[in-house]
């Protein structure tokens, strides 16, 4: 059968970069445009900066840098854009392709909190993709956006316990420089230093909980009302955001009764076997010293899904306050991985047509 | 008049360096003695790996290794041991050394929990000085302990919100190698990575806090019964260690007044003026984005109490929750400076005679 | 066709452990046997510490610590024995081998610079292997060493220009902190910062190219006479030892040429195809800011070759002037790798027999 | 005595900053103005981000930011400017600057190359100063240049050799971040990385070190004819440029003697005394492991001179070939500082008029 041709936009930038890796030799998707600012145009793909440590792959080494704008993708054919742009410049063209038919799956926090798109998490909220029937109805397109960095392994580490009424979250960050993109933080200001400060993430985190975790009302998502305290920092490491998490229950539990909701935690059917889901979404990690971000930032198998998997430790259960430790690739699951595996399940929901 | 005669004990480690310069050229106290390992005996002490950035203070460049025991320090006329030993050597030294008069500061963990010994920081606790008179009751000496290096910052931060009754404390902290002296981490393990545990650390957060705070009753302290929740955490930063604050009190606060009551913090009379005293223990941050190890981990005038004040930042308040971010110099207000202070404060207290 | 059993000595070690790696799913090794010191003996190879970024193989998760002597090895059916031990102790054992018949493969420094005792580099001077005629002469099993970290990968990037004539050889290198093994380098020491000396190294690199790029005469080995000045120097990197080369040759060459010779150039035909061996020794950077170690130090294909070319940079040519930046992962190549080539190597040679 | 009114061109940038710093208290000088870009004019200098460890300089706080233009600054009684200015703005401003009478002393390499234009290093070529004779002849002001900050160290380490005929250079360098300016280099290129290559240092290394060791001649200066060698390296370090120095002279030396000259270099009547140069140009490390940029990067004393020494260790001689590594301060020695000597010695010679 032949691929759904998509375009990767912002191909020059970190997340973008990330999008070409995870999309080649795709068994799904192809990938037929790469846009970038006005100044790449006609330029080839393979003189952009690597970003990614293997480089630009080979397999696109034929590209070339097309025109940003709804039309020139409807030319080159292209259904789906994968967008790693900048938010400023994500909104006007990311509704500009979705009323031309071209389905958006998108990093950039522009449309986030708008309540006609849904923050998808497959392994959380699919039920959200209701959303998208009502965007269809006003266009031909529709948009999906993936989670803040942060808030996606966040997220996804406190599934096992959303049976049990989480109440109150009180979270600390150590945030690695690539989630700054590129060039991002400067050598001099985090070499050997912490910086207790990121702006404009605090808030992301604790809107993008409730989102997530929102109901699917009559009059659309009725969100979360967690009480979310998030101290994002970031440190002197390359790549693997990992979390501080302190959760507050609405009743107490038994930590051997914790340990066994997380280490049999399993993915939804909907979810299993799309060529980008991990085995298992959470990874718990054997020795106590895990997760780190040197050892743990490309947990997930299979090869496609390295970097897919959230790796959980420290677990500890008092009354009914669970705290853990959470690490996610911010590149793989917390970016470019997650608006993949988006583009997956609407693929096998049918809400993309080949 | 003439200057106590102290002895250092671990000379060759990392805190016992500090100490070191922390003592030069002291108003009050003069270097009489440095012990290390056996091995050591009769070598001079600048021959010892100089783990201080200043090297081995000139001023000590006639000091040789003395043994480490109470008949012999005793023998050189010491009246104060400094004690930057580790735990299991500690133990046993230190109560020798009480037993025969010379009093301890002591930087090692063993003796801290110990009913009969306070872990005094001047600002906070003075009055468990009390306790002092009952170990000269039953020996001619005491032992006096600072806290662990990351409770000593948490703690200060927290005393502008004392009078409000603090609930419950959940914090995260961004520990610095030096925690772990010297040869410690290994730079295979922690370069450009995140290691979020240290043994043994997050218990000796909750107890400590718990005595620090402590009210002095009729039967000794009756310790603070807060709920204390740490992550202890290892980043990659060579002095400092940064703490995310999350804090409960039993009544709500307007943030401007919580904002003036750290703005207007002031060290109590007894603190004030003592040779190794910042000006404020507090310092509040002037940006978001700080402290910052790298720029604020030397804060605290005069020059003798470089490192000595604690840095303030982020502060927040939301009703009954305040949250910061606090960062102290782990190896001067959190150990070497920390015993030093405690030796002033006695000194001034007339505990310590000429 | 079955496989050779082999032992990996010092499995508790960083090129232990990288041994392990490169021996997972060999087509013609296979470990079993694993050695360490006498307190591990029994106990199961999954509990040691894992020092390589992918973990201890989980094909070898059966194996427990055998004795480290030549009968016990013997009475396991080991042929082949690949040594990371110390060399303190490689000394003894290793001889013991192969006066049993087990041929050693050995990244230890203890039987460099013994005259019986190659230090092969199989593009190099696979004629060297003479001398283990001779070894076989004296005792059952030969002895074969690779070359220590730095001088690998200098050695590969000296072979384009050997028909020149090299007279005089000025290197500077940038060596990463696993060449130091684990624990190694303490964090305190080189976070930020450089160590301008590496104990041992630099005789090393200048006996080692002597031997390596030897004749072989009617005596044994003839050293090549050429001059080698080098600093070794250690910086905060991980994995990879670049080092700045500066050659005197001969004859003046033309820049074109030179550069055509470093392009062109092929391993000798009886390396082609080893299963460990890179479709090229040495890779060209495209850009002139490379090699980099963080970019380049796997560079190597197929699969199994990661890790085992060396990439050249920054070349110049003036006169009879050569110089150029080159790069080796001082693990693979530098160390384990190279000796699983050499074991490769003797066996097509029908030096090993099944 | 009324000081000398200065001002500091570029001074929210890296080397301006610690020009700021070095100026602060100076016996001779006093910061009357602060330039940068031109949306600054009329704003605090207090508001500048600081760069400077230490921050900007309480003493400063009253002053705002003036207009960069030689008008302006002579209307504020500027006698001098120290430029930290970016090459491409130094050229046109330092010239009006000096047409105008005030004296330009400039860490911008635009003049760098300039016949008429000193590269001064007092401690070597002082008598370079007549070329300012012949600037005066065509303008009221004159230009003196400091060298490159890697040029520095190296040149001042040469010259204990100078008498004995260098030849030939081969140098390669370790630098930090620092000397890319800010923000300079991106943590995500440099972390845990070494970048071989940095734009147009190398050939800056080569041509200063002729002209600064030249002699003058009838018809201006007559370049030193040496062969200089290169690699311009750039490693994770904050602040230190280390370089490894193979220098062949035109005769043999005994070991003894050449550590003789180095141990008891010192610099020329001339510089002994000046506010800001050390007490020793040249440092010899102790250790055979240093000099290090951690430990050895503010070599140089009285307090105000620290940074200004180059510290030289792991001397070895061979016939007529020495060999060591030096490191010196790029900010201090390397740059700010080195102007602010060179105008300490303009100013005892007699070339500024108070």
């Amino acid at each position: 059968m032949e691929k759904i041709r998509v375009a990767v936009l912002g191909a020059t930038g970190m997340v973008g970069q990330y999008f070409l890796h995870l999309l080649r030799d795709h068994p799904d998707f192809e990938v037929a445009a790469v846009c970038a600012s006005e100044a790449r145009i006609g330029q080839p793909l393979l003189e952009a900066r690597a970003l990614h440590p293997a480089g630009i792959p080979v397999q696109m080494a034929h590209l070339h840098f097309s025109a940003l704008d709804a039309r020139s993708l409807a030319d080159l054919g292209v259904d789906i854009a994968f967008s790693g742009l900048p938010a400023d410049i994500a909104r006007g063209i990311e509704m500009d392709l979705a009323n031309r038919g071209i389905h958006v799956f998108s990093n950039a926090s522009s449309y986030r909190m708008d309540p006609s798109v849904p923050i998808l998490i497959p392994e959380i909220n699919a039920p959200h993709l209701e959303l998208v029937e009502r965007q269809l109805q006003q266009r031909k397109g529709f948009i999906i956006t993936n989670a803040n960095c942060t808030t996606t392994g966040l997220a996804i580490s406190l599934l096992p316990l959303l049976p049990f009424g989480i109440k109150r979250l009180i979270v600390a960050s150590y945030q690695a420089v690539s989630g700054a993109g590129y060039p991002g933080i400067p050598a001099m200001d985090i070499s050997g230093n912490v910086i207790p400060y990121i702006d404009g993430e605090e808030p992301k985190v604790r809107k993008e909980c409730g989102k997530i975790f929102a109901k699917v009302g009559p009059d659309g998502l009725e969100p979360a009302e967690w009480q979310v305290y998030a101290h994002c920092i970031r440190v002197p490491t390359l790549v693997g955001h990992l979390v501080s998490t302190h959760v507050e229950l609405s009743e107490s539990l038994l930590p051997e009764k914790v340990r066994a909701l997380f280490d049999d935690f399993q993915a939804p059917a909907d979810v299993a076997g799309l060529p980008t889901a991990p085995l298992k979404p959470i990874i718990m990690a054997a020795e106590r010293n895990r997760p780190q971000p040197m050892r743990d930032v490309d947990a997930g198998g299979p090869a496609r899904a390295a970097g897919m998997a959230v790796t959980v430790g420290r677990l500890e259960v008092e009354g009914n306050i669970v705290r853990f430790v959470n690490l996610a690739n911010n590149l793989v699951r917390g970016a470019a991985g997650g608006s993949v595996l988006n583009a997956e399940l609407c693929l096998r929901k049918g809400l993309i047509g080949r």
